[in-house]
Protein backbone atom coordinates (compact mmCIF):
# COMPACT_ATOMS: atom_id res chain seq x y z
CA UNK A 1 0.00 0.00 0.00
CA UNK A 2 1.40 3.20 -0.71
CA UNK A 3 1.88 5.87 1.78
CA UNK A 4 -0.18 8.62 0.26
CA UNK A 5 -2.82 9.57 2.39
CA UNK A 6 -2.31 12.36 5.47
CA UNK A 7 -2.78 8.81 7.81
CA UNK A 8 0.13 6.42 6.13
CA UNK A 9 -1.36 3.91 7.71
CA UNK A 10 -4.97 4.25 6.31
CA UNK A 11 -4.25 5.37 2.72
CA UNK A 12 -7.05 6.54 0.48
CA UNK A 13 -8.97 4.30 -2.01
CA UNK A 14 -11.30 5.33 -5.17
CA UNK A 15 -14.11 2.58 -4.78
CA UNK A 16 -16.74 2.42 -7.58
CA UNK A 17 -19.78 1.90 -6.20
CA UNK A 18 -22.80 1.15 -8.22
CA UNK A 19 -25.20 -0.42 -5.52
CA UNK A 20 -24.79 -3.56 -6.45
CA UNK A 21 -23.90 -6.75 -4.97
CA UNK A 22 -20.51 -7.06 -6.36
CA UNK A 23 -19.70 -2.86 -5.61
CA UNK A 24 -21.01 -3.79 -2.41
CA UNK A 25 -18.64 -6.48 -1.58
CA UNK A 26 -15.65 -4.59 -3.11
CA UNK A 27 -16.50 -1.91 -0.62
CA UNK A 28 -16.29 -4.35 2.39
CA UNK A 29 -13.21 -5.40 0.98
CA UNK A 30 -11.22 -2.20 0.55
CA UNK A 31 -12.77 -1.23 3.86
CA UNK A 32 -11.17 -4.30 5.71
CA UNK A 33 -7.85 -4.15 3.72
CA UNK A 34 -7.24 -0.95 5.86
CA UNK A 35 -8.18 2.07 3.12
CA UNK A 36 -9.82 5.05 3.64
CA UNK A 37 -12.89 4.85 0.89
CA UNK A 38 -13.91 7.44 -1.18
CA UNK A 39 -16.45 6.02 -3.15
CA UNK A 40 -17.63 7.24 -6.37
CA UNK A 41 -21.28 6.63 -7.97
CA UNK A 42 -21.87 7.31 -11.52
CA UNK A 43 -25.61 8.39 -12.62
CA UNK A 44 -25.24 7.26 -16.53
CA UNK A 45 -28.75 7.47 -17.18
CA UNK A 46 -29.58 3.93 -16.29
CA UNK A 47 -32.87 3.24 -16.08
CA UNK A 48 -33.60 3.79 -12.25
CA UNK A 49 -32.91 5.89 -9.28
CA UNK A 50 -32.71 2.68 -6.87
CA UNK A 51 -28.98 1.25 -7.41
CA UNK A 52 -27.77 5.27 -6.53
CA UNK A 53 -30.36 5.53 -3.22
CA UNK A 54 -28.78 1.60 -2.48
CA UNK A 55 -24.92 3.28 -3.10
CA UNK A 56 -25.91 6.02 -0.56
CA UNK A 57 -27.13 3.56 2.12
CA UNK A 58 -23.97 1.37 1.50
CA UNK A 59 -21.79 4.05 2.24
CA UNK A 60 -23.71 4.48 5.67
CA UNK A 61 -24.09 1.30 6.73
CA UNK A 62 -19.93 0.27 5.61
CA UNK A 63 -19.19 3.33 7.16
CA UNK A 64 -17.09 4.87 4.09
CA UNK A 65 -14.83 8.30 4.10
CA UNK A 66 -16.75 9.69 1.65
CA UNK A 67 -19.40 9.36 -1.08
CA UNK A 68 -19.98 11.25 -3.99
CA UNK A 69 -22.52 10.85 -7.65
CA UNK A 70 -21.40 12.37 -10.62
CA UNK A 71 -23.67 12.65 -13.59
CA UNK A 72 -22.75 11.73 -17.30
CA UNK A 73 -25.31 11.54 -19.42
CA UNK A 74 -24.91 8.08 -21.76
CA UNK A 75 -28.22 8.36 -22.57
CA UNK A 76 -27.42 10.66 -24.95
CA UNK A 77 -25.67 8.29 -26.90
CA UNK A 78 -27.78 5.47 -26.04
CA UNK A 79 -26.92 2.29 -27.83
CA UNK A 80 -27.70 -0.40 -24.73
CA UNK A 81 -31.38 -1.53 -22.91
CA UNK A 82 -29.87 0.21 -19.88
CA UNK A 83 -29.29 3.69 -21.42
CA UNK A 84 -32.35 3.79 -23.88
CA UNK A 85 -35.57 2.91 -22.87
CA UNK A 86 -36.69 1.88 -26.28
CA UNK A 87 -34.07 -1.39 -25.97
CA UNK A 88 -35.84 -3.93 -24.06
CA UNK A 89 -33.94 -5.83 -20.97
CA UNK A 90 -33.56 -9.03 -21.82
CA UNK A 91 -35.63 -12.06 -19.13
CA UNK A 92 -35.33 -14.89 -21.16
CA UNK A 93 -32.29 -16.17 -19.42
CA UNK A 94 -28.64 -15.57 -19.92
CA UNK A 95 -27.69 -16.34 -23.68
CA UNK A 96 -24.19 -16.10 -24.82
CA UNK A 97 -22.62 -13.16 -26.69
CA UNK A 98 -22.62 -9.82 -25.45
CA UNK A 99 -25.91 -8.69 -24.35
CA UNK A 100 -27.74 -5.53 -25.15
CA UNK A 101 -27.42 -4.55 -21.80
CA UNK A 102 -23.89 -3.93 -22.30
CA UNK A 103 -23.47 0.16 -21.96
CA UNK A 104 -20.57 0.83 -24.52
CA UNK A 105 -17.51 2.32 -22.69
CA UNK A 106 -18.93 2.16 -19.41
CA UNK A 107 -15.87 0.45 -17.41
CA UNK A 108 -13.73 2.80 -19.51
CA UNK A 109 -15.57 6.06 -18.34
CA UNK A 110 -15.69 5.14 -14.87
CA UNK A 111 -12.27 4.23 -14.47
CA UNK A 112 -11.37 7.13 -16.10
CA UNK A 113 -13.53 9.45 -13.51
CA UNK A 114 -11.91 7.63 -10.31
CA UNK A 115 -8.75 7.71 -11.58
CA UNK A 116 -9.24 11.62 -12.05
CA UNK A 117 -10.13 11.62 -8.47
CA UNK A 118 -6.96 9.03 -7.31
CA UNK A 119 -4.88 12.01 -8.71
CA UNK A 120 -6.72 14.88 -6.81
CA UNK A 121 -7.05 12.69 -3.19
CA UNK A 122 -3.90 11.71 -3.95
CA UNK A 123 -4.39 7.88 -4.12
CA UNK A 124 -2.74 5.20 -6.07
CA UNK A 125 -5.65 2.62 -5.58
CA UNK A 126 -8.96 2.07 -7.16
CA UNK A 127 -11.66 -0.89 -6.76
CA UNK A 128 -13.94 -2.14 -8.96
CA UNK A 129 -16.52 -5.21 -8.37
CA UNK A 130 -16.07 -6.39 -11.96
CA UNK A 131 -16.05 -10.29 -11.93
CA UNK A 132 -15.22 -11.92 -15.10
CA UNK A 133 -16.88 -15.41 -13.82
CA UNK A 134 -20.48 -15.30 -13.22
CA UNK A 135 -21.29 -12.12 -15.41
CA UNK A 136 -23.29 -10.89 -18.29
CA UNK A 137 -20.36 -11.50 -20.73
CA UNK A 138 -19.36 -7.33 -20.91
CA UNK A 139 -15.59 -7.20 -22.37
CA UNK A 140 -14.77 -4.43 -19.99
CA UNK A 141 -14.70 -6.90 -16.89
CA UNK A 142 -12.19 -9.05 -18.12
CA UNK A 143 -8.80 -9.49 -16.59
CA UNK A 144 -7.17 -8.03 -20.09
CA UNK A 145 -9.21 -5.03 -19.86
CA UNK A 146 -8.24 -4.30 -16.09
CA UNK A 147 -4.63 -4.74 -16.73
CA UNK A 148 -4.28 -2.57 -19.98
CA UNK A 149 -6.45 0.02 -18.01
CA UNK A 150 -3.48 0.43 -15.32
CA UNK A 151 -0.94 0.19 -17.95
CA UNK A 152 -2.71 3.52 -19.73
CA UNK A 153 -3.86 5.10 -16.38
CA UNK A 154 0.17 4.97 -15.27
CA UNK A 155 1.16 6.94 -18.52
CA UNK A 156 -2.05 9.55 -18.39
CA UNK A 157 -1.59 10.91 -15.66
CA UNK A 158 0.76 13.15 -13.23
CA UNK A 159 0.81 10.84 -9.74
CA UNK A 160 2.28 8.40 -11.85
CA UNK A 161 4.88 10.58 -13.72
CA UNK A 162 5.69 11.61 -10.00
CA UNK A 163 6.60 8.13 -8.65
CA UNK A 164 3.25 6.58 -7.52
CA UNK A 165 2.35 3.46 -9.59
CA UNK A 166 -1.60 3.30 -9.52
CA UNK A 167 -3.29 0.04 -9.01
CA UNK A 168 -6.76 -0.90 -10.21
CA UNK A 169 -7.87 -3.59 -8.10
CA UNK A 170 -10.29 -5.79 -9.05
CA UNK A 171 -10.64 -8.44 -5.95
CA UNK A 172 -13.65 -10.02 -7.54
CA UNK A 173 -12.68 -10.77 -10.71
CA UNK A 174 -11.90 -14.41 -10.42
CA UNK A 175 -14.34 -15.15 -8.09
CA UNK A 176 -17.97 -16.75 -8.85
CA UNK A 177 -21.29 -15.29 -7.31
CA UNK A 178 -21.60 -17.31 -4.63
CA UNK A 179 -17.88 -16.36 -3.65
CA UNK A 180 -18.70 -13.05 -3.74
CA UNK A 181 -21.65 -13.25 -1.65
CA UNK A 182 -20.07 -15.43 0.70
CA UNK A 183 -16.87 -13.30 1.21
CA UNK A 184 -19.35 -9.85 1.65
CA UNK A 185 -21.36 -11.66 4.06
CA UNK A 186 -18.55 -12.72 6.08
CA UNK A 187 -17.45 -8.98 6.12
CA UNK A 188 -20.83 -7.98 6.98
CA UNK A 189 -22.93 -6.51 3.89
CA UNK A 190 -26.34 -6.18 4.23
CA UNK A 191 -27.16 -7.61 0.66
CA UNK A 192 -30.84 -6.55 1.21
CA UNK A 193 -29.37 -2.89 0.90
CA UNK A 194 -27.95 -3.89 -2.78
CA UNK A 195 -30.02 -3.78 -5.84
CA UNK A 196 -28.81 -5.74 -9.25
CA UNK A 197 -31.37 -5.75 -11.15
CA UNK A 198 -31.36 -3.75 -14.76
CA UNK A 199 -34.72 -2.65 -13.97
CA UNK A 200 -35.61 -2.35 -10.66
CA UNK A 201 -38.66 -0.13 -9.52
CA UNK A 202 -38.28 3.06 -7.64
CA UNK A 203 -37.73 1.50 -4.60
CA UNK A 204 -35.21 -1.18 -5.35
CA UNK A 205 -37.75 -4.18 -6.30
CA UNK A 206 -36.02 -6.57 -8.43
CA UNK A 207 -37.56 -7.98 -11.42
CA UNK A 208 -36.15 -11.52 -10.67
CA UNK A 209 -36.27 -12.51 -14.46
CA UNK A 210 -33.27 -10.11 -15.97
CA UNK A 211 -29.53 -11.45 -16.51
CA UNK A 212 -28.23 -9.87 -13.29
CA UNK A 213 -31.51 -11.11 -11.25
CA UNK A 214 -30.82 -14.25 -12.66
CA UNK A 215 -27.04 -14.61 -11.50
CA UNK A 216 -27.48 -12.96 -8.44
CA UNK A 217 -30.54 -15.55 -7.65
CA UNK A 218 -28.23 -18.73 -8.68
CA UNK A 219 -25.45 -17.15 -6.44
CA UNK A 220 -27.37 -16.78 -2.96
CA UNK A 221 -28.86 -20.44 -4.41
CA UNK A 222 -25.04 -21.74 -4.89
CA UNK A 223 -23.60 -20.04 -1.53
CA UNK A 224 -26.36 -21.22 0.32
CA UNK A 225 -27.26 -17.97 2.11
CA UNK A 226 -30.73 -16.53 2.44
CA UNK A 227 -31.76 -14.13 -0.73
CA UNK A 228 -32.83 -11.61 1.02
CA UNK A 229 -34.23 -9.71 -2.52
CA UNK A 230 -36.92 -7.90 -2.64
CA UNK A 231 -38.37 -9.11 -6.09
CA UNK A 232 -41.78 -7.07 -7.61
CA UNK A 233 -45.38 -8.63 -6.93
CA UNK B 1 -10.47 2.83 -43.35
CA UNK B 2 -12.80 0.94 -41.89
CA UNK B 3 -16.20 0.50 -44.24
CA UNK B 4 -18.36 0.71 -41.25
CA UNK B 5 -20.89 3.64 -41.83
CA UNK B 6 -23.73 3.61 -44.00
CA UNK B 7 -21.62 5.49 -46.68
CA UNK B 8 -18.36 3.31 -47.22
CA UNK B 9 -16.51 5.98 -48.93
CA UNK B 10 -17.16 8.28 -45.66
CA UNK B 11 -17.04 6.48 -42.71
CA UNK B 12 -17.31 7.89 -39.90
CA UNK B 13 -15.15 9.51 -37.41
CA UNK B 14 -15.54 10.85 -33.94
CA UNK B 15 -13.35 14.05 -33.68
CA UNK B 16 -12.93 15.79 -30.12
CA UNK B 17 -12.98 19.11 -30.37
CA UNK B 18 -12.24 21.59 -28.08
CA UNK B 19 -12.53 24.91 -30.14
CA UNK B 20 -8.59 25.12 -29.89
CA UNK B 21 -5.97 25.76 -32.67
CA UNK B 22 -5.22 22.13 -32.62
CA UNK B 23 -8.69 19.91 -32.47
CA UNK B 24 -9.69 23.22 -35.18
CA UNK B 25 -6.70 22.04 -37.35
CA UNK B 26 -7.78 17.97 -36.03
CA UNK B 27 -10.74 18.27 -37.64
CA UNK B 28 -10.18 19.70 -40.93
CA UNK B 29 -7.70 17.04 -41.14
CA UNK B 30 -10.32 14.35 -40.55
CA UNK B 31 -13.02 16.17 -43.09
CA UNK B 32 -10.17 16.80 -45.47
CA UNK B 33 -9.48 12.88 -45.47
CA UNK B 34 -12.76 11.73 -45.80
CA UNK B 35 -14.52 11.20 -42.47
CA UNK B 36 -17.95 12.07 -41.54
CA UNK B 37 -17.56 14.11 -38.60
CA UNK B 38 -19.20 13.58 -35.32
CA UNK B 39 -17.50 15.81 -32.67
CA UNK B 40 -17.42 15.69 -29.50
CA UNK B 41 -17.05 19.17 -26.83
CA UNK B 42 -16.21 17.93 -23.41
CA UNK B 43 -17.93 20.90 -20.61
CA UNK B 44 -16.13 19.33 -18.03
CA UNK B 45 -16.24 23.08 -15.83
CA UNK B 46 -13.48 24.74 -17.84
CA UNK B 47 -13.21 28.70 -16.65
CA UNK B 48 -14.98 29.57 -19.85
CA UNK B 49 -17.58 28.88 -22.00
CA UNK B 50 -15.50 30.89 -25.01
CA UNK B 51 -14.21 27.56 -26.24
CA UNK B 52 -17.28 25.89 -26.43
CA UNK B 53 -18.55 28.74 -28.78
CA UNK B 54 -15.63 28.41 -30.70
CA UNK B 55 -16.08 24.68 -31.32
CA UNK B 56 -19.84 25.05 -32.17
CA UNK B 57 -18.48 27.76 -34.64
CA UNK B 58 -15.59 25.76 -36.43
CA UNK B 59 -18.24 22.93 -37.33
CA UNK B 60 -20.71 25.25 -38.76
CA UNK B 61 -17.55 26.51 -41.04
CA UNK B 62 -15.61 23.59 -41.64
CA UNK B 63 -19.12 21.62 -42.15
CA UNK B 64 -18.70 19.00 -39.84
CA UNK B 65 -21.96 16.37 -39.81
CA UNK B 66 -22.55 16.63 -36.40
CA UNK B 67 -21.55 18.83 -32.85
CA UNK B 68 -22.64 17.37 -29.28
CA UNK B 69 -21.55 19.13 -26.22
CA UNK B 70 -21.29 16.76 -22.96
CA UNK B 71 -21.04 17.60 -19.48
CA UNK B 72 -18.78 15.89 -16.89
CA UNK B 73 -18.28 18.37 -13.66
CA UNK B 74 -14.65 17.75 -13.26
CA UNK B 75 -14.51 20.97 -11.09
CA UNK B 76 -16.35 19.02 -8.48
CA UNK B 77 -12.60 16.90 -8.15
CA UNK B 78 -10.60 20.05 -8.62
CA UNK B 79 -7.00 20.00 -8.54
CA UNK B 80 -6.15 22.40 -11.73
CA UNK B 81 -6.08 25.42 -12.18
CA UNK B 82 -8.37 25.25 -14.80
CA UNK B 83 -11.33 23.79 -12.73
CA UNK B 84 -10.59 25.05 -9.63
CA UNK B 85 -10.87 29.26 -9.66
CA UNK B 86 -8.48 29.66 -6.31
CA UNK B 87 -5.51 28.38 -8.50
CA UNK B 88 -4.58 30.92 -10.27
CA UNK B 89 -3.22 30.23 -14.55
CA UNK B 90 0.68 30.78 -14.36
CA UNK B 91 1.80 33.48 -16.70
CA UNK B 92 5.51 33.67 -16.13
CA UNK B 93 6.13 32.04 -19.26
CA UNK B 94 6.45 28.21 -20.12
CA UNK B 95 8.36 26.04 -17.08
CA UNK B 96 9.34 22.59 -16.58
CA UNK B 97 7.80 19.97 -15.04
CA UNK B 98 3.65 19.55 -15.53
CA UNK B 99 1.86 22.84 -14.66
CA UNK B 100 -1.27 23.11 -12.61
CA UNK B 101 -2.99 23.77 -15.55
CA UNK B 102 -2.70 19.86 -16.11
CA UNK B 103 -6.42 18.91 -15.59
CA UNK B 104 -6.41 15.40 -13.83
CA UNK B 105 -7.09 12.36 -16.42
CA UNK B 106 -8.80 14.75 -18.63
CA UNK B 107 -7.60 13.36 -22.14
CA UNK B 108 -8.49 9.55 -20.62
CA UNK B 109 -12.12 11.34 -19.76
CA UNK B 110 -12.59 12.69 -22.77
CA UNK B 111 -11.30 9.74 -24.62
CA UNK B 112 -13.28 7.24 -23.19
CA UNK B 113 -16.53 9.98 -23.78
CA UNK B 114 -15.20 9.30 -27.34
CA UNK B 115 -14.97 5.40 -27.52
CA UNK B 116 -18.51 5.43 -25.96
CA UNK B 117 -19.68 7.36 -29.13
CA UNK B 118 -17.98 5.81 -31.56
CA UNK B 119 -19.36 2.01 -30.13
CA UNK B 120 -22.70 3.38 -30.67
CA UNK B 121 -22.60 4.70 -34.34
CA UNK B 122 -20.61 2.99 -35.48
CA UNK B 123 -16.69 4.18 -35.95
CA UNK B 124 -13.51 2.39 -35.49
CA UNK B 125 -11.75 5.73 -35.68
CA UNK B 126 -11.06 8.53 -33.23
CA UNK B 127 -9.60 11.60 -34.03
CA UNK B 128 -7.86 13.87 -30.92
CA UNK B 129 -5.76 16.95 -31.55
CA UNK B 130 -2.80 15.76 -28.50
CA UNK B 131 0.60 17.37 -29.56
CA UNK B 132 3.53 16.43 -27.69
CA UNK B 133 6.27 18.68 -29.42
CA UNK B 134 5.06 22.50 -28.15
CA UNK B 135 3.33 21.62 -25.82
CA UNK B 136 2.50 22.48 -21.58
CA UNK B 137 4.48 19.09 -20.75
CA UNK B 138 0.79 16.99 -19.70
CA UNK B 139 1.29 13.40 -19.40
CA UNK B 140 -1.80 12.53 -21.41
CA UNK B 141 -0.44 14.23 -24.56
CA UNK B 142 2.21 11.69 -25.22
CA UNK B 143 2.47 9.05 -28.06
CA UNK B 144 2.83 5.98 -25.48
CA UNK B 145 -0.33 7.31 -23.36
CA UNK B 146 -1.79 7.25 -26.81
CA UNK B 147 -0.81 3.73 -27.95
CA UNK B 148 -1.62 2.32 -24.03
CA UNK B 149 -5.30 3.72 -24.58
CA UNK B 150 -5.44 2.26 -27.47
CA UNK B 151 -4.57 -0.80 -26.59
CA UNK B 152 -7.49 -0.61 -23.81
CA UNK B 153 -10.25 0.64 -25.69
CA UNK B 154 -9.70 -2.22 -28.14
CA UNK B 155 -9.65 -4.70 -25.00
CA UNK B 156 -12.90 -2.55 -23.41
CA UNK B 157 -15.27 -2.32 -26.03
CA UNK B 158 -18.23 -4.57 -28.17
CA UNK B 159 -17.31 -3.06 -30.96
CA UNK B 160 -13.57 -4.78 -31.07
CA UNK B 161 -14.98 -7.92 -29.56
CA UNK B 162 -16.76 -8.09 -33.25
CA UNK B 163 -14.04 -7.46 -35.06
CA UNK B 164 -13.13 -3.31 -35.68
CA UNK B 165 -9.66 -2.42 -34.76
CA UNK B 166 -10.22 0.84 -32.84
CA UNK B 167 -7.54 3.88 -33.62
CA UNK B 168 -6.87 6.76 -32.34
CA UNK B 169 -5.77 9.16 -34.63
CA UNK B 170 -3.59 11.69 -33.20
CA UNK B 171 -2.10 13.69 -36.50
CA UNK B 172 -1.05 16.45 -34.51
CA UNK B 173 1.05 14.28 -32.16
CA UNK B 174 4.76 14.75 -33.78
CA UNK B 175 4.26 18.51 -35.61
CA UNK B 176 5.18 21.69 -33.94
CA UNK B 177 2.93 24.24 -33.42
CA UNK B 178 4.11 25.93 -36.92
CA UNK B 179 3.88 23.44 -38.78
CA UNK B 180 -0.09 22.59 -37.33
CA UNK B 181 -0.72 26.17 -37.71
CA UNK B 182 0.77 25.70 -41.70
CA UNK B 183 -1.29 22.58 -41.99
CA UNK B 184 -4.67 24.53 -40.86
CA UNK B 185 -4.14 27.42 -42.88
CA UNK B 186 -3.49 25.24 -46.11
CA UNK B 187 -6.46 23.36 -45.04
CA UNK B 188 -8.83 26.63 -44.39
CA UNK B 189 -8.89 26.56 -41.11
CA UNK B 190 -10.26 30.26 -39.84
CA UNK B 191 -7.71 30.31 -36.80
CA UNK B 192 -10.08 33.97 -35.36
CA UNK B 193 -12.40 31.45 -34.64
CA UNK B 194 -10.79 29.13 -32.44
CA UNK B 195 -9.82 29.72 -28.60
CA UNK B 196 -6.91 28.76 -26.66
CA UNK B 197 -6.01 30.74 -24.15
CA UNK B 198 -6.85 29.45 -20.54
CA UNK B 199 -8.54 32.29 -19.31
CA UNK B 200 -9.93 33.71 -22.34
CA UNK B 201 -13.06 36.28 -21.48
CA UNK B 202 -16.87 35.20 -22.67
CA UNK B 203 -16.01 36.70 -25.89
CA UNK B 204 -13.12 34.83 -26.65
CA UNK B 205 -10.35 37.07 -26.27
CA UNK B 206 -6.91 36.05 -25.04
CA UNK B 207 -5.32 37.22 -21.91
CA UNK B 208 -2.11 36.77 -23.94
CA UNK B 209 0.29 35.35 -21.26
CA UNK B 210 -0.99 32.29 -20.08
CA UNK B 211 1.68 28.72 -21.71
CA UNK B 212 -1.00 28.44 -24.05
CA UNK B 213 -0.80 31.87 -25.48
CA UNK B 214 2.50 32.10 -25.20
CA UNK B 215 2.87 28.87 -26.90
CA UNK B 216 0.03 29.85 -30.16
CA UNK B 217 1.66 33.17 -30.24
CA UNK B 218 5.37 31.83 -30.88
CA UNK B 219 3.55 29.57 -33.68
CA UNK B 220 1.98 32.09 -35.91
CA UNK B 221 5.34 33.76 -35.71
CA UNK B 222 7.55 30.73 -36.36
CA UNK B 223 4.93 29.96 -39.26
CA UNK B 224 5.17 33.25 -40.57
CA UNK B 225 1.28 33.37 -40.70
CA UNK B 226 -0.26 36.54 -39.27
CA UNK B 227 -1.86 35.78 -36.01
CA UNK B 228 -5.39 36.43 -35.79
CA UNK B 229 -5.84 35.91 -32.16
CA UNK B 230 -7.97 38.79 -30.27
CA UNK B 231 -6.28 39.73 -27.46
CA UNK B 232 -7.83 41.99 -24.51
CA UNK B 233 -6.65 45.15 -24.11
Amino acid sequence: MPALSSNPARPAAVVLLSGGLDSATTLAIAQASGYACHCLTVDYGQRHRAEINAAANLVRTLGADEHRVMQVQLGDFGGSALTDARIAVPTDGVAGGIPVTYVPARNTIMLALALAWAEVLPSGDIFVGVNAVDYSGYPDCRPEFIKAFEEMANLATKIAVEGTRLRIRAPLIGMSKAEIIRRGSELGVDFSLTVSCYQANDVGQACGVCDSCRLRRAGFSAAGIPDPTRYIG
